[in-house]
C-alpha cells in the first residue's frame, strides 16, 4: 500500500458532507471514486480530519489516502482533479505513510464562518456566504467572541450524534473580521463578515452554534454573560441558534510535524 | 398602466439568457412570473436594455416593467424579492413611465469580463469566473485592449443572430484590471484579471470575441496589431475563440437623463 497527504478544497452545497454514505453523494464518495478510477479499481481508503456537515464547504481538508499503486504524489494529484468534480480540488499532496492519522493526530483546527448583513443576499453568495438583513453590532459580537478563548465544556454548544469522552475544548482565538468591499464589486459589494475560530478540537454543530449565540449577541438579544454562563453550566441553556451551514470552511488543520 | 424602472442583479449559471423564450427558464421569465404574482395575474410586461447570453450575469440590468396595478417602487422591488428566486434579484425600482424604452435609449453599456489564470480553478467560482491555466501576459493583454477604443466595424468580433444597420460602435475605455487576492482568502486566492468595456452599442457575442482576442494575444498567439487589422477587414479574420459565458457581467447602462 502507498500512502499519500492530500489538502482538499471543496464546496459543499452539492454534497451530503464529507463522510461517505449509503445514499447520497459525499465529498468522500466523489474522492473514493477518483481514486478507485488512478487506481484501476483496485481496493482504495481515506481518512479525513474530520467530518464536515452537508453544506459546509472546506479550504483545507487534510486527508490520507491509499492505495495500491506506486504514483509520485504530484501526478495523484493531477489524476484526481481530472476525475474529481469541478466543485472538488486536491490543492496539495505529498507522501505520507500508514502511521499518519489525519483525526486522531490533528492538534488544532481553525473554522471560519462567513456572512453579511446587507438588506438583500448577493445573488452569486447563495451558497458560500450566509446572509442576514437585521441590525448587528460588531462591537458586542466582538465581546461574544472573546467569551469563547480558554478551556470549556461546550455541553451547551453541540448537537447529540457524536461520542465523546469529553465535551472540555480548548478555544484558542475566536475572533469577528470585517472585509470591507473590495476593487472587485463583484464578490461583496456590501462588507463580509468572517468569525475565525481556532480550537483543539470541535464538536458536532459546535462552531454553527457559536455563531448562532455571537450573532445573538450581535444582535442585542442576549448579553456577553449569558454566553459564559452557558460556558460552565451543566444545565441545559439557549444561547441562540444553530447557524446556517453555508457560511462555514474548514480552513486549516494542524499536525505536530506541520 | 403604471410604469417602473429596475435594476436586477443574476447569476445567470441556471438561466437561458435574458430573453423571455417558449421553453427553458429565463431570467425575463422569472421575473414576468413574479410580476404576474404581483399584480394578481392580470397581463404585465418587461422590455430590458438587451438580451443576456445564457450563463452571463448581471449586476446593473435595466428593465421597464407595466403592471395593471397601482403600487409603490419601493413595495414593488420588496414584493419582486419576494417571489424571484434568490439567483436573481431587484436592487434598485423607481417610477418610469411609456416613454423610457431601455433598449433604444441606452447611450452605453458596461460589461466585465473575470477570469483567473491559476493552475486550477476555485471550486467556489466554477459558474462566476472563468479560468484557464495557460501562461498569460497583461502587458500584451493591455496592448490588445487598446486596439478596441475608438469606433470600428465590428463584422469579425460578432455572431449572426441578430439583424443590425451596422457594424460600427464605438467603444470608449476597454481595460485590464488585476485584483491583488484580498484579505479573505475566500473568494479569490489567485489574482482575479477583470476585462472593462465601455461602448455605445455591442453585437452578439461581441464582448466575448473581444476577450478571446486580447486572450490570444495575452498568450502571444497573435500580435495586438492583428487585432487592429480584423476591426478594419470586410473579409473574416479569425483571431481567438469566443471566451465562455461564465465569466461575462453585464455591470451599467447609461440613459440620457442618468
Amino acid at each position: 500500500m502507498y500512502y499519500h497527504r492530500l489538502k482538499l478544497a471543496y464546496k459543499g452545497a452539492q454534497y451530503r458532507g464529507w463522510q461517505i454514505q449509503a445514499e447520497g453523494t459525499t465529498v468522500q464518495g466523489e474522492l473514493n471514486k477518483a481514486l478507485a478510477l488512478v487506481a484501476q479499481n483496485s481496493s482504495v481508503r481515506s481518512i479525513g480530519s474530520g467530518r464536515t456537515d452537508a453544506g459546509v464547504h472546506a479550504l483545507g481538508q487534510v486527508v490520507r489516502v491509499e492505495i495500491p499503486l506506486s504514483i509520485a504524489s504530484a501526478h495523484l494529484l493531477k489524476a484526481l482533479n481530472t476525475h474529481l468534480p469541478p466543485d472538488i480540488r486536491v490543492v496539495s499532496a505529498e507522501e505520507s505513510h500508514a502511521d499518519f492519522h489525519p483525526t486522531f493526530q490533528a492538534i488544532s483546527k481553525t473554522y471560519s464562518y462567513f456572512f453579511q448583513t446587507s438588506p438583500y443576499p448577493s445573488p452569486f453568495l447563495g451558497d458560500t456566504v450566509a446572509h442576514f438583513s437585521f441590525t448587528f453590532d460588531a462591537a458586542k459580537a466582538r465581546e461574544a467572541c472573546v467569551c469563547f478563548i480558554g478551556t470549556h465544556d461546550f455541553t451547551n454548544f453541540h448537537t447529540e450524534g457524536t461520542e465523546t469522552a469529553t465535551k472540555v475544548r480548548t478555544i484558542e482565538s475566536c475572533a469577528l473580521y470585517a472585509h470591507e468591499p473590495g476593487h472587485s464589486p463583484l464578490f461583496h459589494s456590501a462588507p463580509l463578515y468572517e468569525i475565525r475560530v481556532t480550537g483543539n478540537g470541535f464538536l458536532k454543530q459546535m462552531v454553527r452554534m457559536m455563531v448562532g449565540a455571537i450573532w445573538s449577541a450581535g444582535r442585542g438579544k442576549i448579553n456577553a454573560t449569558h454566553i459564559s454562563e452557558a460556558l460552565g453550566a451543566s444545565e441545559k441553556i439557549r444561547v441562540g441558534a444553530v447557524a446556517p451551514p453555508e457560511g462555514l470552511y474548514l480552513m486549516q488543520v494542524v499536525y505536530p510535524q506541520n
